[in-house]
């Protein structure tokens, strides 16, 4: 912080277990990236190389590890994992991942159907290789899980190695965890809540008003996903309430009008 | 212009009075405030460090420098004079911008609520010293100010030594002088123009339908905020009918067809 | 690629006469349209300078200079031509578009009415001198062209020599080809292509969307338009199917779910 102000939440320093913020990267130039880490590399812990992007970008290695000397943990983006899979070329995944020297992985079933103890295999052949990530959740808005098996798979793929998991929402942020209108499905969040261990969990965010429902509900250290480059900044000014969404979300109550 | 076309309205030069473009930094890197100068530094008069940005972005006095020397005006966005307020803290806001260099100061009461005798002490207070923007209208979509209210708390601040008023609209176009559907709310717009210099006032227009409706209703020079900016520059092709939405507005009446 | 994948659709090379990606420039810095070419010129043929944004950014020259050198053909929006011609400048109009060193040039009539023999001998007489591409519909959402005009001006306008003919959709994506929604107008669109040999049509296509639309009907290499520069690298994995939206449209039947 540039100034000193009482009643700013403390932000845990990296590497964060909680608090993380995950961007994704649809396509940056290097100068683009350079930017972003110059002017957000702090705030971010994650870095996702959006669905297949990473096929088609040039100096896609250059980039990576630009990322990485930043202290972001870069990984490509679940969809190119089921790119793979759904191929039958596991074990070519693996020599790609290796190949662009990345450390973590995201196991999804977003596009393809997977069962849930195949996806639970991936997690646990994968985790004793990389740091894994694994999304629950479709990515097809006419795809409805009940409530209590997005819990059950939450808690499968945790046990199977998972380091978090993370709450579908696509780009868009209308599916899943939100409603078409892009407000929250608060009955399933709260199923989720009461069950994982909330620090598990990374809520796919990509919209203001979504950023500002989890912080209001869970905090200044809620793990959020999908946000845009620019849009890490203002995240910030979100979670540490100096923006005026949140600007009374963590003053003392006498401070607090009406 | 590249190409001296006629019918094309005139626009001072800076430092202008009147058709102000006021743009809205969220975070940008130095470089990319450096990419900003340099395509469109001539047509920006304002620059806004959005919200609480200046206290997460890293490096904030070289970035205010290069603005500066560029010949831009910029200022700490309203919430941040607010976020000092509501904790008490007058004397550490004035301490922080001069600590920054700035010469240009936001006086504002979107986020919380400041009688409006107060607030003219500040704008007093601070007009000694700096120049004074003050902004009238919450952000609160809930918050309804009777029309000849907005009219007098404009009076008022103008009065109290604010060098110019703006009627707040939020980054997203949808409250205050617009309506939820981002549409004008012209009654309220009309009230302010009968009654206020309208040189004085700088109008939060974020969407295109938005300056577009100005431009028409207030000429080229009409004063304009919230830009973001990537969109400068289209917002100069409206400015001088050099776009579809404002292709015929400027030209006699014997071009026009129909 | 940076991995060779099965049942990837093939791409041509350039210069293409299909699969063409257009992509609108509203007013990029040199240093912002260096990292477009750097990180997605090899995907982008057709460079739009939107409307009159070619007339107020600075270094214009330059930039053309440099997408040239890059292999993409930049040219200036057809509103440009346009504000020519309503002002009567048509010789005006070749020696603005000469002075930049430009090879292509658009003619349009989405702002202004021109009858379409008016607009086919402009076609005709700047084909000479440059390649054309004409656009076709009016930016107006209340101008109502029945569908077998849309196809007699392509034809016309083909015949006149028109390279390609730009079917309209504006920047927001929400008129001609489009229903205010942004959904595909799907009578006029099937009467198009029943009616046009579709290589030679190049379809405004902003919303991901109606690029997903496209895609999935006219196949990976359909000429699109009016894509935003951060939207070019996702463009080209929705045409390679590597993008949930696109995951199974190019798969063999036996790698298709349900």
């Amino acid at each position: 912080m540039n100034y000193n102000l009482p009643f700013i939440p403390e932000r845990p320093a990296k590497p964060r277990v909680s608090g993380i913020t995950m961007v994704m990267d649809k396509g940056l130039s290097i100068t683009e990236a350079e930017n972003l880490v110059n002017v957000s590399g702090e705030y971010i812990d994650l870095l996702k190389l959006g669905f297949g992007t990473s096929l088609v970008t040039p100096n896609i290695k250059e980039k990576i590890k630009l990322y990485q000397k930043a202290g972001l943990k870069p990984y490509l983006g679940g969809t190119l994992f089921e790119i793979f899979i759904i191929r039958g070329l596991f074990d070519e995944f693996i020599k790609f991942v290796d190949s662009l020297g990345l450390n973590l992985v995201e196991v999804s079933d977003g596009s393809m159907e997977l069962d849930n103890d195949t996806k639970c295999e991936y997690i646990s052949k994968l985790s004793k290789k990389f740091t894994v990530i694994s999304e629950v959740g479709s990515k097809k808005a006419d795809v409805h899980i009940p409530d209590d098996e997005w819990v059950a798979m939450m808690k499968n793929e945790l046990q199977a190695g998972s380091w978090k998991v993370i709450a579908e929402a696509r780009e868009s942020g209308n599916v899943g965890i939100y409603k078409s209108d892009h407000s929250a499905n608060t009955a399933l969040i709260d199923d989720i809540i009461r069950n994982v261990k909330i620090d598990n969990v990374l809520w796919e965010a990509p919209i203001k008003s979504q950023q500002v429902w989890f912080i209001k509900q869970l905090g200044a250290n809620v793990n959020l996903g999908n946000i845009a480059p620019s849009e890490v900044i203002p995240l910030e000014t979100l979670r540490l309430g100096l923006r005026g969404d949140t600007f009374f979300t963590f003053l003392p109550e006498n401070l607090k009008q009406k």
